[in-house]
Parts: C-alpha cells; structure tokens; sequence
C-alpha cells in the first residue's frame, strides 16, 4: 500500500516587504506514523493572522522565525484519525499550534479537545482562542476603560478588534472604530454597536473626522494597525490616556517606516503605550476564556468569520490580510471530519 | 520716593524651532505692593529647565503654555523682604514657582519656607526639588529596575538625569549613561558610579556603542532626550522592559522630528514605555522628598549644578540647555540675601 500522502506549505524565502507567493512552496510528504502517547490529527480549519508575518522574518522578537524550508505553524482545529494516546479517541475535535499541513502529528501538550456541543468549533480560533483572549487582555489589563471613556480601537472590523471594542462597551466606554470600507464601519456601528466609525480609506482628513468623532477627546486606543492612523489618534489623547499596543500591520511589511515621533506626545499628556503579546498573559488565560465564553452566551459579544476553502487558498488567505479583506476572523476550511459531526 | 523698580522676562514671541534672544524682552516694572497675608520676595536663585520650552508654544499641554508679553515662571528661591502674613517673616528663605523677575509677591500657599541649615538652599531647585522627585518617580515607578537588571539613562549628566541612573544604582542596577562630552561621561562614571558611559558626540555607531555597554540588552530606559539615542536603545530592549518618558529634548525645538515608527519594537519586547510629568505623583512628594534627603544625608546621592551669574544672563542660561552647557543642575543668581545668610 502507497503510503498517504501529506501536503505542507513550507517557507522558502523571508520576505523583505509584502509577502508574495513565490515566498511559499508547496510540498508533499508522507503522513507521519506515530510514536507512543502520540495523536495524527486531520486538519479542518487554518487560522491565518498578521503576526505571522514577523515570524517570517528573522529579526528578534517574541516568538522565534519560522526555519526556512520547514512548514508554517498556526492555530488549527483538526479531528483525531490515529491515536496511541489513551487522553484522545479517533473522532475527538481538538485544537493546538499545528502546520500549515493536512495532517499533523502531536503530543499530548501540543492539543487540548474541544467541544462541538458548546460553540461551534472555529470559535477556538476566535472569539473563544488566542484572538479573543488578545482583545481581552488589552483592554481589560491595558486600556482600562472607564464608564464614559472614550476608547478608538484601529484595525476595528478585523478579528481581534471587532472582539476588543465590544469589550470597551461591555465595560461601559463610547467606543469609536476606524476600519476600511463602508460595509466594515456599517458592520462594527450597526451590528457591533459602536458608537462611531470612521471609514480611513474614504476620508480625506483622518485627524477631522477623529477629531468629530472624539469629541472629548481619546482616553484609551486598542491599535492594531500603527501608522498614520496611529499618528492621528496620538493628537488627541487625554492626561493618563493608555494605548494598547496590539499590531501595527501598517509597517510589518516597511522595514524602515518612518513617522512622527511620538515621545513629546507622550509627555504632553503622561500617556502610556503597552506592547503585548497574549502569551504574556498565559496564566490568566482560564479567566480570560471564562468571561468571554460568558459574554459570548449572554449575546454581549458576537463575531463573524471570513472562510476561504481549499488548502491551496491557504497563502492567498494570509496575504489578503494585509489587504484588509478579512471581516472578523480570516480562516480557511482545508478539511471534512471523517468520523463526527461539527 | 521714587518707586523701587524690578526687572522682568517677558515672552514676547512664540519659537517656532529654537528660541532665540528675539523672543525673550527685558522690562522694568515697578516692585508690586502687598495685600492681605501676602510676601514680597526678593529672588536669589531661579531654576531654568527644558520642561519651559513646551510652555513657550501653544499647543495643547499638561500646563498652560505661557502668555504672551507676560513674566516667564519657574522655579525660584528667594528671601522675604516684606510680608503682611503671620506665616513668614522678613529673612525668611522661600522656594515657589515664581516669576522671571526680581522681586516677586506671593500668597501664601504660593511657597513654602526651607531650611538653610538643612542643605543648601539651591537644593531646593534640584535634588531636594521638583528636580529630584522627576527622577525618583520616574525610576521607582516606571522603570522600577530589579537587582541586576540594566538601565540606560540619557541626559546622564544633566539635573534629572544624573540623580535617576544614581538612584537606579540605590535599587542595584547596572547603569549606563549616555551624554554629550567626554567631561560629562568622566563625570557619571568616576564621580556618581555609573557602570558604563557613553559620549554620543564622540561615537560613530551609537548603536553599537550601546550593544557593546548593554551586553544583557535594556530593561529599563529612563529618557530624557529621545531622538535617534532613543532609536538605538530601542533596538535593545529586553522583553517587559519599562521606559521613563521625562523629556525629548532633542525634539522640542522640531516640531516636524521625524524617527523609524517604534511600535512594533513595543510589540516584540511586550515593553512599555511611559510619559510622566512630576506632578502626576504631587501626592507622593513627601515619601519621594524624604527618600532623596535620607540618601543625600547618607552619601548615596550626590550632585552638580551649573550657575551662571547675572540676571541679564537667565536667557542665555535657558538656551544654553538646548546646547548641553550645562553639568547637573541649571540654575542662575540674580540676587544675595538681604537680612540673612544662606
């Protein structure tokens, strides 16, 4: 019998600017057999996120590059089809850091299961996962909003920041939202709640139509874009503002953007920037999850998913994020479980 | 009798970059008379600091800018020469923020009265002052340095600068400072024990300079300067580390400074950086103005200042920290003590 064949995506070339397809090789390899205490998973869903990007490169960061020739890592939600482990049974729905591969192998650690009764299973990618968590810990240990507070998120239809100013409303703050098409800014204003949102791509003066916006000016700012976005929304912070420093996908691909220097600003109103990655909050994780899952069935929080199908759609997905194609939640659907229902 | 006349400073025009003696005017008005519980004080030494220069434009700040063709303001010791309050009495020596001027009339919660016996009295202008405290607050509350841990400090020799890496040394870091002349550099390592220096005007690569003092990277920056120092120490940071926004000097008198965008370094190292002014902790002065004089008693701390002489000299003495003329504190006499000695 042939043995079953496995495709990857694997990383040959470290992009200096915008990430193109020539960066990325398809690749074939058997299936791989499992030792002891070992899990074959067959991979449902890819989670594709903007933070992948600085793991393409090879600068020093939080987490280490990907190797070059080697096959990309990220979230996956996949079924168990082998299993020597007596923790995981064939059909189990389960969820880990896995590759950009059809099939993954995986120790016990490297997954926990899920379950499809309580929400569906893309959640554990999202709103219920890392990208949920995200949101949470900014604003919750970063922004701190206040009753009343004016709290600008960027990147605001986008998965963690549709996540994170649903929470600034949860904790009573006016939240205003700046993304990139009308359809976005119609959906985190009408669907989401927010309370204002400003279209960046259509506005010709940024700063003004902040500045209408924030009539009171800007107590907290949930950024995930940096950039001149960032630049406008520095202008108008109040004493004390905090700003949680999420991404800044407007120079992950300019290696040397430049802007205004922002110290004076600082200064000007005894502000507070926080870089943060979720995994500097991993032991508050259980707390984290629990209020999400909380707000989540008491309809506080909703969220919405943009799904690619086909594994070869895969580096298609990851690239239209920089593009700002992704409503909520970018994933592609790369596989049917063989043994349950999800 | 002819009236007694006083000189004052006014600001009668608003730099745009660096400011110049055409901005500043001499004038001479008649020596106030007193009201009700009121002090006239005759000023001995007065404090110029690069904090002023924001005051000098009219951008929105965490104090109102200065009016024009009024008295400048700062920090001022002085001795009173007339009094109509029970509380103070002619001899008496007196710290406030008053004017650029002579003679100066005060209410009294305007001042307060200090001790020549207890330490200098110019102290009151820099260690024991508002000088001192913008160090402590900003060490023991932002870069909260651990045993061990290495703190950058820039504008190592001036007034704020030399007392932070100082007391950064009290908490037991390793403390390297950045300043402007082998003087100043000789000056933070062989008088106030800072680990490592280094002269940013003699060094071609800065960036490497501060890689080769900074071998366990930056956990901490205490920022007085930003610009392109900032830029190199940025590269450095370590993850968590904490940056005391004081000052960005290098800026004020660049209203357009432009700089590399900092967020995503914020986002690799999960760093956070701070902007502060010293009133932010005005209700902590106390427990802050009695660390600083137990290690003065002590021996832990010590300190410089830079006087120039003459009134005619205070814009010159201003403008001269833009330049770095100054080691330790800047302060200008203008007059000696009438009824007392000091």
């Amino acid at each position: 019998m042939p043995a079953r064949m496995n495709r990857q995506i694997h990383l040959v070339k470290r992009p200096e600017t915008i990430p193109t397809e020539e960066h990325f090789k398809f690749v074939e390899v058997p299936v791989p057999s499992l030792g002891e205490n070992e899990v074959l998973i067959h991979n449902l869903y890819l989670s594709v996120d903007p933070y992948m990007r600085g793991r393409m490169s090879d600068q020093k960061s939080y987490v280490a590059p990907f190797n070059l020739n080697e096959k990309l890592v990220g979230g996956v939600v996949g079924e168990v089809v082998e299993s020597s482990s007596s923790r995981f049974s064939k059909g189990d729905i389960v969820t880990g850091m896995l590759g950009w591969e059809e099939y993954s192998k995986a120790t016990e650690k490297e997954i926990r299961k899920i379950d499809p009764n309580m929400a569906p299973v893309t959640t554990a990618l999202g709103i219920l996962g890392l990208t949920g968590l995200t949101a949470y810990f900014g604003i919750e240990d970063i922004c701190r909003p206040k009753e009343g507070e004016t709290v600008v998120v960027s990147g605001a239809a986008g998965a963690v920041g549709s996540t994170a100013g649903q929470i600034a409303k949860i904790f009573g703050a006016r939240v205003v939202g700046i993304a990139g098409s009308d359809d976005k800014v119609n959906y985190i204003q009408k669907e989401l709640g927010f309370d204002a949102a400003i279209n960046y791509k259509t506005t010709d003066d940024i700063q003004a139509a902040l500045e209408e916006a924030c009539p009171n000016g800007v107590d907290a700012y949930f950024d995930n874009v940096g950039g001149e976005i960032s630049d406008a929304v520095l202008n108008l912070l109040n004493k004390h503002a905090r700003i949680a420093q999420c991404g800044a996908i407007s120079s992950y691909n300019k290696p040397d953007d430049q802007g205004p220097r922002i110290q004076t600003k600082l200064i000007k109103s005894s502000a507070l920037i926080k870089g943060f990655v979720v995994s500097d909050y991993s032991d508050r994780f259980k707390e984290g999850a629990s209020n999400l899952g909380k707000w989540l069935s008491e309809g506080k929080l909703t969220y919405e998913e943009t799904i690619v199908e086909g594994f070869e759609n895969i580096p298609e997905a990851f690239l239209g994020l920089f593009k700002g194609t992704n409503r909520g939640k970018q994933l592609v659907k790369i596989g049917e479980p063989e043994y349950g229902e999800i």
